[in-house]
């Protein structure tokens, strides 16, 4: 059986340029769109092909791949009569962008009324994540469909299905809570060190491989003891996620308390500090301020 | 030039008694002393001497490793004027127990008047890490010490020099407060997942290898998952570590406040819903609780 498939993916930014190139790569037969036309052109000089209209760039698609900046922008797409109205029946939807659980449930809905198959795949791994097609992709939605589409995927990472629609939304949203949690587990222990007189490198040296170590301990605390907070992550899309992770929380009625500690320490570095547009391992100048360090 | 030393090792208990069998096992002559001689027994039978009180067991040692409770039961034996007799200048007394910053540096002070070197190396790894021989040892104290003494700690595990005398304690504390922090960012991760209708056995496959993966994220949310809190490491002395952690930041001016907020969660869990003696995961039940869940 043929596991190629006829894909369009719309957002061909810092994620969805690398992530088109390994969908060619892997032999699918690739159509590409973005809103501003110079940032495709790359991947059409490659051999992508690309149409003067999103909607006819979909047209004749198996599989739309939608890598947008959130979930309104998604929503924004699919509520355009012109594409409605190119979708078919029998095509697959994936959003690989990161967008609310909710958004991501209403999306489904619409588009099983068209006939369209609707997956959440939002991504972990970053632009080299993207490059060495090895990102964590967390898939919510039909178990058969999410198997159906295992090739398409594996072009690009490592699909995990994580549950029904919506889940896969839910598990990023947790995956950024635990880094964030974790930066500023790693900021008190880096502060601690140093303020006490022991070398931090050697501590991120010493915890290596034990009950404390993390990707967080070693790249976010690198950052941290050499005060580079270049980004990176930044600490303005740590905060929106933290939003969106603790409204997500709020609607099933849960309080996570340590993620609400660690979202104000941002919300204060982003709103008070000036830090917005830092790497989000800039908690630690927050630490620090707190502590009135410089 | 013969790397190994006569060394006396105090304490062979759950953790003591693994070392003792890799410093023997890569050619060390040790002798070996317990309070409670019968634990120390099993190793007098594989080859190890021992001595009817403890001073007569380090009097000839090069090396005396303390392997005890805390930093107070390690204080007691060297304020024993018997012990105090039975040590001789240029011996190298390493406390492998995990003790306050200040207590290390203390029995610093009172060694070198007696012309005994005194290192703090406290581990991380538990007891499959004792046994496997790779733990983690955070060294504090002079560093031609440390190189001396690097082949003794080599059979053990994997020593780092993290700074001056008192400093291999500090890291372990800051080593402790990551793991907490970490235990309580993975319940929340794990608790949303699950209330959102997400499976959480595929949320730690999804994360693996990405920026939130971490052993406790592996380790610790299968046992939050599974609602296995056997221990493992004891709640109540996670506890009793982050109020060392938060105990010596107060002593150098700083506040933790991601520390604290766990801290008094484990408080509240130790104290409140008697789970001092279940697993430190079991911070996941208290989460639960908070939330009106059981």
């Amino acid at each position: 059986m043929n596991q190629t498939r006829k894909i369009t993916l719309i957002g061909t930014g810092l994620m969805g340029l690398p992530m088109s190139r390994n969908l060619m790569a892997a032999g699918h037969d690739l159509t590409v769109w973005n809103r501003r036309a110079h940032r495709a052109a790359p991947l059409v000089k490659e051999g992508a092909k690309t149409a003067d209209t999103v909607a006819r760039s979909i047209a004749s698609a198996q599989v739309v791949i939608s890598m947008l900046s959130d979930g309104f922008a998604t929503g924004e797409l699919l509520s355009d009569p012109d594409v409605q109205r190119a979708l078919t029946a029998g095509m697959v939807w994936v959003d690989m962008s990161s967008a609310k659980p909710e958004h991501a449930r209403a999306h489904s809905t619409l588009l099983a009324g068209l006939g369209v198959t609707h997956l959440d795949a939002p991504v972990s791994g970053g632009t080299k994540g993207a490059e060495a097609g090895n990102l964590a992709i967390m898939v919510g939605g039909e178990a058969a469909i999410v198997e159906d589409m295992r090739f398409v995927f594996e072009a690009m990472g490592r699909p995990v299905h994580v549950g029904p629609s919506g889940s896969g939304m839910l598990c990023k949203l947790a995956n950024q809570a635990i880094v964030a949690v974790t930066i500023s587990a790693v900021a008190e222990a880096t502060l601690l060190a140093e303020k006490g007189g022991a070398d931090p490198v050697a501590l991120r040296a010493a915890l290596k491989g034990g009950f404390a170590d993390s990707v967080v301990l070693q790249q976010h605390g690198e950052r941290m003891s050499e005060g580079n907070f270049t980004p990176g992550g930044l600490s303005k899309f740590q905060l929106k996620d933290l939003d969106n992770t603790l409204a997500e929380a709020a609607s099933l009625g849960l309080a996570l308390p340590t993620t609400q500690e660690v979202r104000n320490r941002f919300a204060h570095f982003c709103e008070e500090m000036g830090g917005a547009d830092l790497d989000h391992s800039g908690l630690y100048l927050e630490l620090k301020k707190r502590n009135d360090l410089t």
